[in-house]
C-alpha cells in the first residue's frame, strides 16, 4: 500500500510536488488539463477539471485530493465530497479564495485585519465608495483572477463601467469588489500549513515584490519588519487557516502599512509562489508540508536553513532559444544557486522558472538570486 | 528543445535522480528491468540491458546514456558508442567497476594507495598469498559482488574452493582477487564527479559504517579524521577520476588504516549510497551533481550545508505492514529529519529507504538520524 494524492491541475505547482512526493514516498497522480503540461510526469489523465464526472473517476484511485489551483467549481467539489472523497482544502474553505467578496466578508466576521473594502454593483456605488475613500480605489473582479488580472486601481468610477456591463450580463448579477487603496510600505506574504485534524504550523513572513501585479521576487524571512509584525502575521495566518478551516498550505498576501500594522490583501489555499524560496531554504518546502498536511501527517519543521533565502522568479524566459540553452552559463557563474524551472515554453511575462539562493549575508544572496535570474532573461 | 537523460537501470538511483531532473527541468527516462520498479515514474521503457537492440533502441531518445548501476555489458556499451550515443560513464571507464582485477591492476600503474592484492587461479595461489598475508586474506570474484555478496574472508585456501570451481567451469577463465586483510581504524568514502570536458570537484570525505557488508550508516564530513587524510582523500578520489576518465560521479570506498594511511577499497561509478546525505546535506546533490556531469554542465557546489549530516539506511523495513504505515510516527517525533523511501516492498536486508538529518551538533544528528531510521524496524 503507497499514500496516493491526486493533484487537480497540470501546473507548476503540481509539477513541484513531484520532488518531495518521489522522495519521501507518496505516489502523486495528476489531472492534467492537457498533454505535455508542467506536471506531465505525474499526469496520469487528461481532461476537463469543470467535468464532475471526469474529476469522480480521476478520484477513486487516490486516497485524497489536492489541487493545483483554485478553480474547480463548487458543484464539482461538493460531488466529490459527497462520493466520500478526502477533498483538501475542501469547498467550505475554498470559497473563501474563489470569491473574494465571500472572503472580505469572512475575515470581517473573524475580525481579520483588512483594508476598508465593499460590495459595488453599480458605477453610483463604486463612486461613492471613492468619494469616501480620497478620490482612489482598487477594483476587484470577485472571481478568476490572478497575477494582477481582475485587479484595476481607479480614480473615477465610470474606469469600471466595462466590468459593470459584464456583471449584468451574468445570470448569477453579483458585485464589484472595491477596495482602499493602502498606503504600503512592502508586501508581506505569510504561509501557514494545516492539517484536517487541526494542527498548524507557521512559516516565517516573507517580503514580496511585485513587479507590473506579478510576484518577481521574494526575501525570506521579511528582513525590514519589527518582530512585533511578524508575530502579528503570524498570528493573522493561522487564525485565517484555523478560521477558514483551510486544509494544506495557505498563503496570506499583506499590505505592512506605513502606520506599521498589516492588512490581508489576498489568500490562496494551495503552494504559493512567495513559498518556493523553501524548496532550498527551509527544512521543509511548502511542496512536502502540503502533501503532509493534505495527507494528515504531522507537519514538518518550517524553519530556515540559512539565515536568509532568495527567489527570484524567471518571468517569460529567453527571447530567443530554449531556457535549458541558458542553463551553462548560469551553472558556471552561479554553482551555489539552485534552479527551477516548469518545462514550459518561454512566453512575455509568463512564470517559467525560478531561482533560489540561500546563504549568511543578505546582499550577497540578492546580488546571486538575481544575476543567476537574469541569464535567463534578454 | 529540453536536455534528455536516459538511465539504464529502475533502481533506487535512478529514482532519486527524478526530483533534481524536474526541479532543474531535464527530461529523465529510464529503461527499467521491469514494471513496478523504485524508478518507475520515469520508466519510459522496460526491458533486458543485457540486449544490445534494447538498449540501442531507448538511447535513441536522449541525449545521454548513464546508469543505475554498473551491470551494462561491455559488447552493449561498445555498440552504444559505435553508434555515436553519448554513454557517461563510458565503457573504458566502466571496465574498472566491472572487473576489481582490473581496477587493482589500472591502480598500481596510476601509484594510487590500495592494499596488497594478487590475482590467484588456483587454491595454491591463494595459500601462497594468505602464507605471505599473515595467514588472513579476504578474497573476491572480480565480478558481480555488491553488498557484501562475492567477498569473503579466509584463513585457508580451500575455504574458496568453491569460487575457483565455479571459475573453471566458466569459459572465460579467469581468477579471484585476493587482498591483503587491512587493519583498519574506519571506513571512508571519497565522492568525486567529473565532466567529460575534464573539471572535477569533490564532495567531502565521509566516515561509512558498515553491517554486514552493508553501509548502514553515513556521516558528512568524516568526523574523526586529520584534515592531512582528508586532503588526501580528496587528492586520491580526483587522481581516480581523471585517471580512469570517469564521467559523472565516482565514489571511491576507502579504508583509513590504523597507521593513518588510506587505501582504496571498491570504487562505484555512479551515484553511491555513501553520498545519499547530500540530498538534504550538501548544495548540490550527488543526483543533481551527476545529470550535471553526464550533460557536461558546470557542475554544483558540492560543500556541505550545515557542519554535520547524518544518513542512516532503512534496512529491511518494517517485518508488518507498509512503509508508509510508519511515517506518522517518524514525522511526529523528527519533523526535521527527511525521510527517503524507494517504493520498493520491505524484505529483511533489503535496502527500502534511508533518513538525513542535519545540523550543528554531531551527536544530536546522529540520534536523530537512527531514532527517525528505528522507527521503520521492528
Amino acid at each position: 500500500m503507497t499514500l496516493r494524492v491526486g493533484v487537480v491541475g497540470g501546473g507548476q505547482l503540481a509539477r513541484m510536488m513531484i520532488a518531495p512526493a518521489v522522495e519521501i514516498g507518496i505516489e502523486l497522480s495528476v489531472l492534467a488539463e492537457q498533454e505535455g503540461m508542467a506536471a506531465k510526469l505525474a499526469a496520469s489523465a487528461v481532461g476537463d477539471y469543470h467535468d464532475e464526472q471526469t474529476v469522480l473517476d480521476f478520484a477513486r484511485g487516490v486516497d485524497v485530493v489536492t489541487f493545483d489551483h483554485e478553480h474547480v467549481p463548487q458543484p464539482v467539489l461538493r460531488a466529490l465530497v459527497d462520493a466520500g472523497v478526502a477533498v483538501h482544502p475542501g469547498p467550505d474553505a475554498l470559497q473563501y479564495a474563489q470569491d473574494k467578496l465571500a472572503m472580505r466578508a469572512r475575515l470581517d466576521e473573524l475580525g481579520m485585519p483588512q483594508p476598508d473594502w465593499a460590495a459595488v454593483s453599480d458605477v453610483a456605488q463604486l463612486q461613492a465608495f471613492l468619494d469616501d475613500h480620497g478620490g482612489r480605489a482598487v477594483v476587484k473582479t470577485p472571481r478568476g483572477g490572478y497575477d494582477g488580472k481582475g485587479v484595476r486601481v481607479v480614480s473615477v468610477a465610470t474606469e469600471a463601467e466595462d466590468w459593470f456591463a459584464a456583471l449584468a450580463e451574468d445570470a448569477h448579477g453579483g458585485a464589484l469588489l472595491a477596495e482602499e487603496l493602502v498606503d504600503f510600505r512592502r508586501e508581506l506574504s505569510q504561509q501557514v500549513a494545516r492539517r484536517p485534524s487541526g494542527p498548524v504550523m507557521a512559516y516565517p513572513v516573507v517580503e514580496t515584490v511585485q513587479r507590473d501585479g506579478v510576484c518577481a521576487e521574494v526575501i525570506a524571512p521579511a528582513p525590514h519588519i519589527s518582530t512585533r509584525l511578524a508575530e502579528v502575521a503570524g498570528q493573522v495566518g493561522v487564525a485565517i487557516a484555523a478560521g477558514l478551516e483551510v486544509t494544506g498550505m495557505l498563503a496570506v498576501e499583506m499590505f505592512e502599512t506605513t502606520d506599521d500594522r498589516v492588512l490581508v490583501n489576498e489568500l490562496a489555499m494551495r503552494p504559493h509562489n512567495s513559498g518556493h524560496w523553501s524548496q532550498d531554504g527551509a527544512v521543509t518546502s511548502q511542496f512536502e508540508q502540503h502533501l503532509r498536511a493534505v495527507l494528515d501527517l504531522p507537519l514538518g519543521d518550517p524553519a530556515p536553513r540559512q539565515p536568509w533565502a532568495v527567489m527570484v522568479n524567471i518571468l517569460g524566459g529567453p527571447a530567443e532559444g530554449s531556457i535549458d540553452a541558458r542553463f551553462a552559463e548560469v551553472m558556471a557563474e552561479h554553482p551555489d544557486v539552485k534552479i527551477h524551472t516548469y518545462g514550459k515554453d518561454p512566453r512575455p511575462g509568463r512564470k517559467v522558472g525560478h531561482v533560489n539562493a540561500v546563504g549568511d549575508d543578505l546582499d550577497d544572496v540578492v546580488y546571486d538570486a538575481r544575476a543567476a535570474a537574469a541569464f535567463f532573461a534578454d
